[in-house]
């Protein structure tokens, strides 16, 4: 097999901090360097597309092509997601009208609908209003379509028909007994199976630098798992030296979700991680400043300012910590923007240096592979690895959550609320005690609380709830406010997205 | 330029009566006797496929292939048309929650949010619940996406400047003013276009004896004007000897909507009209027997019975006259079914031969083109046409409906109830009076009645409202109760398809 | 038993004519004469007393005191009559959360709310929202107390144990299989009883002479039957040598339900029906006036024109018919205003002589009794009446309604449409066809069209749905659009009223 | 003035610990000893009266009569709080109707509707549905109508002109710049009052025993402040020697509010606080029992258990606390049940004897006023009162809630939720930190959790939300779940009330 690289990143600004960018880049270099490499890459989904933080495929000299493809609906992924997943929610609602010979508790169902957009009045809806023709009324509500169970199946599943069985084991709620009803009962699994027939396969795109780029399942690894496909994994560490894919956010985010639900489905252990950082944020995680999406950084984060970089360590620091909990080796990517000073990536190196860890300046946006061969020999050359889960499956619940609590996001302990403490014992009761744990968390904190920067001490996570894909295979605690569904901003990137007459597509990056 | 072929029919029963089948075999058979031919059929709709109709491909040795990629999402146009169509919505949404700068009257908002589904919980909602964050309260709406103007506008656009324009032009409601507020308005024409720039391309399939198809825009005639786009008929007149084209439902639904929307907006003139008819159908406009979707048809219906068939004429009669009425050339395809007699066909004859119409007998099902080349003859030798619109642009809008309603439907006048006068009035204010007229009426009977078999007289046609569809261009009046969006049956066909573990797809037709 | 007169009016502008004024003059004059008098009054809603319409007392030297206490909550029977009927409201809600063991259809449930004051926002809601603790959400609707089934039953009701049984057979919907609920299966009819048992007390007041007058039963003769109640009635003919009764609006409104309704149930039969006319309202049925409620009269209505008193005649002929239609003789009240000139008398006046109609002017706001003697000696000296049904009990429900379009409204017959005519055929299989009709139609015109005035003719009465009231024992028609719940205007009453510092009570009339 | 007496208890069961009997028969008890007394008694909602806690009259020998009259809607004050609350709710809608002049921000509102039943499935509902003239969709609510701020302010005005400026601050949201709308903004400030006039009126019954009693104002202490009137009281202090008034639940509850709210509005000061116990209630606080409203009790807490009284002491010893706190002697009532043991009464009376307390065992319900001489004698002698106020007005709102938290209820400290501290924020910035705080909280404990019994220690109070009801005069924090609109049990008391033919009542209680 080929080495298998994770990229994931730390705690980054609303902006990003070039993960995607740096991924790519990483492959073309190792590619000018003598090494067959595979980058593999999520489906962007059009909510962010549309909205503020735009497309995700990568940027400047380190792109995936047709960049206009790739972040419009090419691959047909996310329709086919939405759709299979619509038809679970529309047979649902139709076996209760038709007579409910499953006896669905409809307080119970926690299966709602989806479109991939931002669309913040579908959070919350009534459904079948209009009298018995249409069913009956139901307080029901949308998320955005990549943070759909059926998306984290294609992402986890490994053929057709593993495909078919979970989506089959899809749990959509109750009946009035309190058994679990799913997509089997509902009949519609074999349907929902042939509607992703074609998304399961990994759709072939390639880098600007013609580094083949598997492009794949879908990103939120907040609010869901977030990660490439298991899939496109697969393949790429069977026909390349070098399999490089994306975990989305902060180590705490999509690493863990990496490590402990990914890697423990597919068996494939990771030999490097890279975590991108930059001088931004870790500018930012001095407390100094505040970030906000839309807006131009503020003037002060631009001027030199090392000590400043030297005093944001702390969260990198936790980043290096959590990886090699999972005992697997870091490699720090210094992702170079042009405001930077040689000080201040110094300042970085230094803290990497301390700890004991390779690092590497890269450039990718703007010098593609050739800005990014330190990062590849540093990746060449990093430690085996010697990985490890962070709990094994037969914890109990709540201590799974306490650990991911205490040992990745640093928190003293857990506060289960009411709600999350009946959900819990209802599905250890029914037999899925055993599934790992998809943690619903903000991105921009290691904490719950986005406006908390550094490495917070001395704090409890809150769960509020517990949701269980059964069929993806993980349970799902909401940590803190967790919104599944994101709104539009005032001045989304719609508007600045065009057709001109002569066929060129403008306002799109 | 070559001959233009529209393939219709008289009012079918809820089963359909094999128009597509005839038309696939026609163009099979004009092949099998030397002419260059192509198809121009519409993308099916996944509410049918999974609901009762099932796939509109063809059937037997007429059919379209791969069957399974057609009737699901082979081209995504229609999963592009939802995005786009959505987009617009939440950008309606989304523009009062923040502030609501164009002043949008909530009540006047018509445009819904659609999904490409059979879903009749989502028929009548409530979304924007849950406070601030989620917007404004409102009552609101989905629809089947075929039904969607994006799908109107993708039919009847001639290019991609075209597309900017009319998506710029749809009319969401009105100011508080009563102004319309238009996309463009909204500042999103331009991303919908991105997203549509490829479902602008017609896609091309083959039947199973290699004739050329183009596969583009939508059924559901009885809800939209449900016609193959202009861009497919333009291309294929221009490319064959024959384009066959096909227009859903009967001669008062599909077919007058084809001469008076869709040759109107592309200054084409048909040259024979092709009316399908079945042994089945003239049956049941004898107003003997009852037939009911999802069940086999009444035993009494197959036994040998001309007179009967006799008895049910006057509906095809009346077809032919609307054909006719447009000074089109129509020929009868008498579609065969198994359980057919000779006597029976033989009834059809001569009522055709009565009117003075060309007729054949046609198999498409069991005998490919081999079966339809007496009709593929009758259409080469129709007389010539000389095609004329029902009415002028700048007829008042009663008076185009009323003429629709008395020379097409057969109806002696009509009813426009307080709303529909309020909306007539309000849409000839805004200078919309000179639209075309696009009914959304019941294909199952010539009057506004699904009840009501063979060619009523002496009854009157009920407007409850008129919608504008302002980028497609026509405006839609709604005669009688229609519904936008269809529900599932108790055991739809999503419960019988599904994917073997060899891959194989079973339970689609 | 005493003499029995019942004071109605021709159709009267969105003001009133003076109704309650000149029925409190009349009583007060023939108490003026000599003769025993009681007058049965009903008792009003606080939603026209806040609303634009303003109290119910009567007016001038002609009114119930003190008028105060009269107009708001003084008898407490409304709030008695909303606290039973949502009592029922609530056991239906409650019962179907705790399992609905009556197996209750929500979509069969015309059982609403009610709240005695106008607020258009709970006309049409969803309850039961927030959970399973609250309840299965359901689109229902406030009705204003006046239009409860509850008031009907305490008008017709005879003693506390037919009380009893009526609320018992109040029919709140069907179960599954089609059969009505009843406040007796759920139980709670005892409940309402007790909560009724002191409302079912008529409560007596005096007029400004010291006539005494009986308030019970209330208003709204448009949405509900809106005669004072049978118990009030039946003593006042046995005290007094005359009972003054009222029944609401013209004379194919209150006075139709009078006759049909009330006199049937209690078997009493009237002497008299007074038929009170002003010179506006007659002006106004010349067709040449618009009056708005809120405004004051159009200056043009106040000058000098007999003539157009004489073009508004129909429609005072077509009331006067309406009463002898019943066998019953009516008298003219011709209710003067201070800015009537006499000629305009003199033109009413001489219609009546050419129909034979008693007649005479009164003036109970600056006259009281005085000012109405010659009214009270017209009503004493009146032939004797031969008071008759309109309608059998067995004629079938249509005949029922069609007899009263065609012979009371002056229409040419009645549209059924396909909810009424299932409505109707599901009430007369369920053993209700015997009821008599209580129709539900606008009090602004004959028609159901209330900008339509005059005495028209040549026009169809649309019925769409019927409403069954078994407890009160009637069915309810709704003919055209009929609001049940009104909605406050932009400046009502209620933002003039207000209590001094002393206790004196402003800005009510 | 008369001696000044406050009727409180321990924290109760579901069941109530007699506290109104208590109350009555102790009057009774005053008068046989020869003091003229007064009973200042609170008006019985029709929601418990139908629900499953019954009425409020006191019981046994110790009743308010005529008890059916008093339970029901005797007095009108309910019904007009009723419809002065919900007429300024429809007056709220109906502003924003016609154009929303003020700017009504329609999220900030707060006024929900009311009716005086249980009826949970109105505890959450959408208003406004059906178009644009029934007004603007919103999520709102309805509480039941004792918890209306409007009986708040009944019971703590003093005359009609009070009344009328505290309805006119009544603050039912803000505008969109976060100030304040007031009832008075809305113009129907002064028709509420003139609904209120006759409310404001104490009504006047008596006891079995001829001891008169004010009947004013209402229950629901736990979400509301539920104490008598401050008019009624201050007739009865100057009326008579002794004025015996209730304050609902626990001193925790009622007598705290009693304390610091009413005492601080009326400025009398309490002489004595009769803290009303019973076995059964000792025995819940063991922690050994558990006890369901409408099941009987547990066998095992009728055994005589002296132990287990002495075992649930704390409770009472921190009631005790509380009343000395506000430096008012208490005196103890032990409540005498047929199931009492002798030695459990001693095991009371011998805590008590340890706090230094005086006690006397009552019994009103089977000995009316002679079975409370003993414990009129303990009143009559109880030490004098110093009354202090808990907090000055001007202490900031989160240290008057922690003190409330920690020296009334025996709470750690205060966690205040995101909600509720940008509630308390707004509040004092619009100037009304001055205000008292009316805790919504359980009265089934001292903690906010009903299943906790004792005196807890060691815990914390959630503080969600913080309400503002600025026409009463205090702000209403929410401590953990408290419902404002109580739900029907499966089998409530209405169906076992009915009337019979001679007119009797059945089934109240």
């Amino acid at each position: 097999l080929g080495k298998y690289v994770d990229v994931t990143a730390i705690t980054p600004t609303p902006l990003g901090e070039g993960k995607t960018t740096t991924l790519v880049g990483l492959a073309q270099g190792l590619g000018r360097i003598g090494h067959k490499t595979f980058a593999c890459i999520r489906q962007p989904s059009m909510g962010p597309t549309f909205g503020i933080k735009g497309g995700a495929a990568g940027g400047g000299y380190a792109q995936v092509i047709p960049m206009e493809d790739f972040n419009l609906h090419l691959t047909g992924d996310l329709h086919a997601i939405s759709i299979a997943h619509n038809l679970l929610s529309a047979a649902i609602d139709n076996h209760i009208h038709h007579g409910n010979a499953l006896n669905i508790n409809p307080f119970s169902i926690t299966w709602n609908r989806v479109v991939d957009l931002n669309d913040r009045a579908l959070r919350s809806v009534i459904v079948g209003l209009g009298g018995k023709p249409n069913g009956y009324p139901r307080e029901s509500g949308f998320d955005i379509a990549v943070a759909s169970e059926v998306m984290a199946i294609l992402a986890l599943t490994t053929d057709l028909k593993d495909l078919r069985a979970r989506l089959g084991r899809i749990v959509i709620g109750t009946n009035r007994s309190g058994e679990a009803v799913t997509a089997e009962d509902l009949k519609v699994a074999g349907a929902m199976t042939v509607l992703l027939k074609d998304a399961l396969q990994p759709t072939l795109l390639q880098t600007l630098e013609h580094t083949p780029a598997f492009i794949h399942a879908g990103p939120f690894a907040n609010i869901a798992h977030g990660n490439s496909s298991v899939v496109a994994d697969e393949l790429a560490v069977r026909i390349a030296d070098v399999c490089i894919t994306e975990a989305g956010f902060g180590t705490d985010i999509g690493a863990e979700k990496f490590f402990n639900i990914k890697c423990r489905a597919s068996g494939l252990a990771p030999d490097v991680a890279v975590i991108v950082t930059t001088v931004r944020s870790m500018k930012m995680h001095s407390g100094n400043h505040r970030i906000r999406p839309g807006r131009p950084l503020p003037p002060a984060m631009l001027e030199e300012n090392p000590d400043e970089v030297t005093d944001g360590a702390a969260n990198l620091r936790r980043h290096i910590g959590i990886i090699r909990r999972h005992g697997v080796t870091p490699v720090v990517a210094i992702n170079r923007f042009t405001t930077d000073h040689e000080s201040e990536h110094r300042a970085i190196a230094d803290v990497c240096e301390v700890e004991g860890v390779a690092w590497a300046v890269s450039d990718p946006h703007a010098g593609g592979g050739a800005g990014c061969e330190d990062l590849a020999r540093a990746v060449l050359d990093a430690e085996p690895s010697s990985f490890e889960l962070l709990y094994p499956d037969d914890l109990p619940v709540r201590n799974k959550i306490e650990r991911i609590a205490t040992e990745v996001y640093g928190a003293d302990g857990v506060v289960f609320e009411t709600t999350a403490q009946k959900d819990i014992d209802r599905y250890e009761e029914l037999g899925w005690g055993d599934l790992p744990i998809c943690m619903a968390k903000t991105h921009l904190s290691l904490s719950h609380d986005p406006k908390v920067h550094g490495a917070p001490t001395g704090w409890t996570l809150p769960i509020r709830r517990v949701q269980a894909s059964i069929g993806a295979g993980f349970l799902l605690p909401l940590a803190g406010e967790v919104r599944r569904m994101p709104g539009l901003a005032s001045h989304p990137s719609a508007f600045d997205i065009d057709l001109l007459p002569d066929g060129t597509i403008v306002g799109l990056s």
